[in-house]
């Protein structure tokens, strides 16, 4: 199939916006944008983006420096504040891990980078199911920011694509595993180790997921 | 009267943000958010942001360096991005000076801000009535980011303030004038040498803006 269509894609190196990726690439050419906020794992998520454009054969890659989270601050995610935390698995309150508004500044970063080159979709790999507490993963969320991209824009037409966003760990697992997605192109874990640390929240989730999914993770083989 | 509510101010030094900087600093606790997008007046603009922080007893400044609005492009706004362009006034295409998204991108990070400070109300200067185009100055994308912003933070009750949406210039120098703005502490134009140009677009509707107030601008005593 020819593509036509360009798409953004947020693409941070984590598993599910690979899954994305894998999806959106039969269709649309490609800009992936990656954000470094000074999170703790960003020199793995990097490594991870470069691989999974290389392997995509992503059209334009656009890494964006995002400084200033460190000095907003308020997410035990970034560098420099406080400890990882520990698993809690608890959806009544928004856990320390939470970067105030970060979907709400990627989304709007991305809106312009769409904008300015004339692409219809932006891509996302937000997932509400399993979601951890974060306000700005919910589909109520992204559905009334997208009515903002789309007035507030020069091309008025610019649509918030977010495939995951009622799936589960282990469902996305198993689309990705179909779809041929390389995970071991991928970092879930909220430590930098060589190898995933297997206890904080985002490990287990990811453990979980593709235990649940019947098929094992390439990163621990 | 004794303040109590905290509350964002996106305070670029121009005439607009002066003005509602005025309005907002006789109810509120005030963090006042500047934004280096290497704009060519940068410098005029943060010498006046300063000036206003210290002659309204601002409580908090934050700059925020926003690089990445180079790599993106597409303004001649922008430092490095051809010539400013000529006066047109016209409503009808949307002028060379339009940054992608801007608005909607300051507005995404003062919304962190607000929820990492627990802040209610957002300010900003933005004007539809004598708008020269820009498709995020309008109310029907403020309300809509609005929205978005409250269901995708933490605290769920952030309000967006522009007071000065459907004002003239010449009713915003009427207004700011009775509330004692230092206008010697803003700047409008969109050159960047010692006195304004007053030949430019911003520079013309500034100047229509006093004379029809009948006022004179203090920048040009």
């Amino acid at each position: 199939m020819k593509k036509v269509d360009k798409a953004i894609i947020l693409l941070s190196g984590g598993m599910d916006s690979a899954t994305v990726l894998a999806m959106a690439s039969r269709k649309y050419n490609l800009i992936a944008l990656h954000f470094n906020y000074h999170q703790r794992t960003e020199k793995k998520e990097l490594w991870c983006f470069h691989q999974l454009c290389q392997y995509y054969n992503v059209e334009k890659k656009i890494i964006i420096d995002l400084d200033f989270f460190r000095k907003i601050g308020g997410s035990t995610l970034l560098r420099g504040i406080g400890k990882v935390p520990k698993p809690r698995f608890r959806r009544d309150k928004i856990p320390s891990t939470y970067v105030p508004f970060r979907n709400g500044i990627m989304l709007s970063i991305a809106t312009a980078v769409a904008d300015r080159f004339s692409a219809r979709y932006i891509f996302l790999g937000a997932v509400e199911a399993d979601f951890s507490g974060y306000p700005d993963c919910r589909y109520n969320f992204i559905k009334n920011f997208e009515k903002a991209a789309k007035v507030g824009t020069k091309n008025q037409n610019i649509s918030i694509v977010a495939p995951l966003l009622n799936l589960t760990k282990s469902q996305i697992v198993s689309k990705g595993i179909k779809l041929g997605v390389p995970y071991q192109y991928t970092w879930s874990c909220y430590n930098s180790n060589d190898k995933p640390c297997l206890k904080c929240e985002s490990c287990l989730l990811r453990l979980k997921g593709f235990d649940k999914a019947g098929y094992r993770d390439p990163l621990l083989v």
